[in-house]
């Protein structure tokens, strides 16, 4: 039997495994391979067809089982000798995912690829929290940031964030919310709305809502860890269980 | 039969109908009504049941079908009157698509609601063309931005923006391309690539690839036209059909 090589990046989603595209379903029920990172939801596995391999490639904070090079590797290795290849990856293949590292891999082995976007974290779990990332009159816009640069410092885009009426959506930047929020109170901005999500859209998921005055002490209060998402700005507010005494409590 | 009010906001996609969630499929199938917007796959309305009302809310660019207001109070009174509602939006409901009026809306009415996220067409139409939106050691943020403001005026995030490394992706503004070009190209950044992307997932799809300096040319040869977003970045020079050539031709 021929083997056709191929490649497809497939998005997972935030976690929730229903929240994966149909698309990517159907992906997924063609794969020969699956290759998968840490945070997929085990149960999309099972969408796969019963012969495919499961392959665990899986890289958390960092606690790498694989480098991206290893990675990009075994992406082609199995392409050639297992035939379609699905690269399963938490989210959105492309939202600091090293999806573009990926495809130019595969494009350089003459790997054909295909892409299947994902729900991004960075959109969905304010979503599914109420809080809109947008909202007439309020903000135009949001910016999302990592907060796990390659150097390990945080991301200048940061500073410049905090001068905007942007929404900003900090991803992996837990360990820098000491740092953010400093930025934010220079800016005189100790009072505008922060949450963080932890585990969104799953059963266990955890949410704290606070100010950048506040922020740190309530993330405390909740024990809210990584994984985790940091949502900056107006829109916050807009939470059901935000109330204006969160704000009241520190302008006091 | 008891009724049980509730509204749920579904994101559709960006356009082909497989890339919208399973979770939103499973909402589909169990509404009584489905309010649609105007970008909506027909496709999708077929996950309905048989007996499900279509009503179709539309609204698109400046022709609206109804208005939000006579949106809102349509969403109330059918799930008061029907029960289930599913309010289909395109892309993800928050990303300038007022879902946030729509939950407001829906609580002042004690309905209860769900929310279902979509693939946003702000990060999954770049993907789609193999352009990552962010890249490791290129862009370590994106910054999505609408074009069309509540004043009709363009977003003053644009004019900050031009002045950073983040990507940016403007939805509906691709009748503010003049502008967004002057305001990057005052800032000394002619050079910079820019791709525009109509109906992206879509059959029909298309798209314009070149700099600050030469996209308005380009897609004026493609016959571009709404919707689109534009994305803007060093990223869209990964774009396979993007040479250092288009670039150098500037330069010349």
């Amino acid at each position: 039997m021929k083997l056709y090589p191929k490649i497809t990046l497939v998005g997972a989603g935030p976690g929730d495994a229903d929240l994966i595209s149909l698309k990517g379903l159907k992906a997924l029920a063609m794969a020969n391979v699956v290759l998968y990172d840490a945070l997929i939801n085990d149960e999309l596995l099972t969408y796969a067809p019963a012969h495919a391999l499961r392959v665990y490639v899986g890289k958390r904070a960092n606690r790498h089982a694989y480098s991206q090079q290893e990675i990009n590797e075994m992406m082609v290795a199995y392409a050639r000798s297992q035939g379609h290849v699905v690269r399963l990856k938490g989210g959105d293949p492309f939202v600091f995912g090293r999806g573009g590292e990926e495809l130019e891999y595969a494009a350089k082995h003459f790997i054909p690829t295909a892409v299947v976007p994902g729900i991004s974290s960075s959109i969905a779990l304010a979503g599914l929290q109420g809080i809109p990332l947008t909202y007439r009159g309020v903000s135009e816009s949001f910016w999302v940031i990592t907060g796990s640069t390659t150097t390990g410092v945080i991301a200048k885009d940061i500073y410049t964030a905090a001068k905007t009426d942007a929404t900003v959506v900090v991803l992996m930047g837990l360990n820098k919310l000491t740092e953010i929020t400093e930025i934010y109170r220079q800016e005189g901005r100790g009072n505008l709305p922060v949450a963080i999500i932890q585990n969104g859209s799953l059963p266990d998921e955890k949410i704290a809502l606070g100010t950048m005055d506040t922020i740190e002490a309530e993330a405390g209060d909740q024990q809210i860890g990584a994984p985790a998402v940091i949502i900056i700005g107006e829109v916050v507010g807009k939470h059901e269980r935000f109330t204006s005494r969160q704000r009241r409590a520190v302008a006091i």
